[in-house]
């Protein structure tokens, strides 16, 4: 518990960024920065208080809680944004986390814990589960982005929003059958490598929250990153330009890393104790469930709120890239072992794919 | 037996068929579907012909006599489409012969299967060897496409000729290869994981044909199989038109789901009888040879048969789906397991690509 | 020994190009093949000096010893190329060495061990780690041709150059962690199948140079290398245009299977000893430094030599055909095991690509 004091000590930035806010409107920078390193204990405490609330639930619905929960604030932003009509900086949150779980926090997650464990091993029957539906959501934004530049136009509009429409329902049901699949039909196939050899280790017992507590600790937790998102987004145009980063770079790389630091942070703490199913399940669910969840209800949410209606019109640069990262993504995670140099490709694609939002042009 | 009569009724489509194309030739919509529906008892007739006549020719050429014959509709409405020099029909056969085996049949079969067994198994090795004959089939495709949109005009003919022919002949030595590999030398990689285990089992003796029964009915059904695909393809565009759908989702959805239809029949039934190896062997069997075998055979014939020749010049939009699905099939069907949430993710891969064509301009 | 006398031979053709570049300075058709057929003998001495350096370092350092001397030519070649600002010849040196060690020494090491053995094993582990090193080094070449496709000019001249230099920068330090991997923390995993199943077999011993000797035939060899590409690479213009062929053939294919033929021999005659691990790290390894060793080293060089930077501008069709190579190299090769219908597999790849480079306007 006392080593998460000091992230819990960051809390102290949310006033700052609330009273920034209030008093010195036009210092974005400020605003940006202290609004997005107080996200950073909210997603801490939302990812604490699901763990503790998965001791009552067992763990695929605590896995799950986690990643819906450890998403909420990304959700929070992408909402925002919509209502202000911002369809770039949606697209590149989306994006932006996809590529933030699947290289950055696995890629960390492989290396530190390789650096302690020779050789780590993870369930390969879920981590090729997991591959597959990360390639289904990659499918999943390719079509709609071919069909809006390869067709796209004012007069083929409706066809362009019924497709997203269609593509939207079709993977809702898709994610709604990998919950029954996950919980109710095969959780056998969910199972750590670890708990196959041995009957659940008698671990030296944490003191657990009570279930009230994890659930109010939830709530707030929640609500905070709600508060903080919006101003979060409200100053992040102007941030970008005052400090020369592209607006791309901003919304793909620093927001993403950001915003998912939480999850990140827990995924290679997991792996750090050798609880590699863990790990994959926090960052490669978490992807999963942006873009096969919160990527499809935005698209319908958006025909209700905001201006106009959102199209998953991604550019050929950004599916370019979260492409290749699922490919690589796929290759390194699937076959059940990893070790530090594994994190290291991981880290290195991320790497490349940084420098060239850096210098793209807008 | 009993239990395709049913299926035997619907030859009297084809009386009606005829009857409609004579004495109303306008009514294209009406004998399309006469035809379409006539062509699923035929192609049960040879199916199962085929499978008698595998009882006296072992698994091995079964299986692909299966294959060959099963396919043998598809092969004429190619060669109707170019004697009458609709290009783009022939092209959206094959495409849409593979997308429909590969997603759709593997889908359901994989999902029904599923529902009824927790998990079933097949052999891995001929499952990737399936695997990468897709990728070839698919790159086969890609790269004269790519020449015709990169370098075609009416300058480089000559040249995209050669390319064409070059091709088709390097992919007709490699699937006779194929076929010394799985006939020949190495029969053992094809066997089923049910033959492994245990020394064939004593199944239940169906009532066999005859050998010349099998052959009579294969070569009554391969007639009637080209006359129903002349009058198909015949009232296919008119079709299109008058039902508001645009001729590429009849060509690539439409006409592929009813013209497989046969073998995606026993592809699923061989699912829910536990014999995976059948499935995978008929569904990716069957697309493995329209890509190596009837492609390249297309291309080659086009020289004598038809206005001019055919350039494999597909678009990008069927490409990329193909790219996409046979990934998609790779990534799902060469561990040698299935599931139902597999068949699911097959069968959403299938109608996300479905909406796209379904509200792709022409 | 005796059966390499004829290839030794060879280096009769060195003072018949040297005599020709200075009598006949025109019959450039002459001067390439017969420097073509020099760099033969030359290479092989240089992989035969590096196997007998092995003995004395390990297997390890002796397989990353032969990579990196069997490369020297093309690192030569290259080095001509850039000073003479040749850029295309630099880049096609890089692709076509890719493909010809990828596709075809792998490719013809499978089909001719396969024709010898049933089934050939190797280390699964090693090839998965080379497939992802591959995948890496795609991307790395991905991203900076799309770059300057989609945004290059000369306004932008500036952060292209950055993007190369930051990108060179990352795979120079992936390539370093990887030798840092696979000599030092994790050489277990890269044992060759057979050494872990018995302890060295007491092979009949070679007799083997002493080290004095296998360093001096390295370093003779690696300047008469130098010498031969410079002749080469001055002839190779002027070649493609008399014979009819495009630069892009030559360069891609023709230069490529020479350039390589040393390696890609041994690579052969391992496979021939059913040593398929030392096929793979000679093959695989080659392409991996290629790629992420020489492409980088070449970008940052070139800010030092040749008239102005190069960048790693590549073509989209290079690129398409370098991105299926390695997806089909690495579905072919990472499960562990071939046999001789894999080698066709590579082959017919390498066939369809080398077509396409034939037919391919300027």
């Amino acid at each position: 518990m006392k080593k998460y004091i000091s992230i819990y000590l960051m809390f102290a930035f949310i006033p700052v960024a609330v009273a920034l806010e209030h008093l010195r409107p036009d210092a974005h920078v400020l605003i940006f920065f202290t609004a997005a390193l107080s996200i950073i204990p909210i997603a801490r405490l939302i990812s604490q208080s699901t763990e503790n609330l998965a001791h009552y639930t067992g763990e695929a619905v605590g896995g799950l809680l986690n990643a819906t929960f450890g998403n909420f604030p990304e959700f929070v932003i992408i909402l925002m944004a919509l209502q202000a009509g911002l369809h770039q900086m949606v697209l590149a949150s989306l994006i932006g986390a996809i590529l933030a779980n699947l290289l950055l926090a696995l890629g960390v997650s492989f290396f530190l814990g390789g650096l302690k464990y020779h050789s780590q091993e993870y369930n390969p029957v879920s981590s090729r589960i997991y591959a597959t539906m990360m390639f289904i959501a990659v499918i999943s934004m390719v079509v709609p982005s071919a069909f809006n530049r390869l067709f796209g136009g004012a007069d083929i509009m409706r066809e362009e929003y019924a497709l997203n429409i269609g593509i939207s329902a079709v993977l809702l049901v898709t994610y709604i059958l990998y919950l029954v699949f996950m919980i109710k039909t095969h959780p056998d196939f969910f199972k750590s490598t670890e708990l196959k050899k041995e009957p659940e280790a008698p671990e030296k017992p944490e003191s657990h929250w009570s279930i009230s507590r994890a659930i109010i600790s939830l709530i707030a937790a929640s609500l905070l990153a709600a508060w903080m998102s919006e101003i979060l987004v409200g100053s992040a145009e102007a941030t970008g330009k005052s400090l020369g980063m592209t607006t791309t770079f901003i919304g793909l790389i620093i927001l993403a890393i950001v915003g998912g630091a939480a999850e990140s942070l827990s995924a290679i703490s997991m792996a750090r104790k050798n609880k590699m199913d863990l790990t994959l399940s926090i960052a490669l669910g978490s992807c999963i469930q942006i873009a096969l969840l919160i990527a499809p209800l935005a698209v319908l949410m958006s025909f209700f709120i905001g201006p106009n209606p959102i199209q998953l019109a991604f550019g050929r640069v950004e599916l370019g890239c979260l492409f290749m990262a699922v490919l690589m993504g796929i290759m390194v995670a699937s076959d059940g072992k990893s070790n530090w140099y594994k994190g290291v490709q991981l880290i290195t694609i991320y790497a490349i794919i940084a420098i060239l939002f850096y210098f793209m042009p807008e």
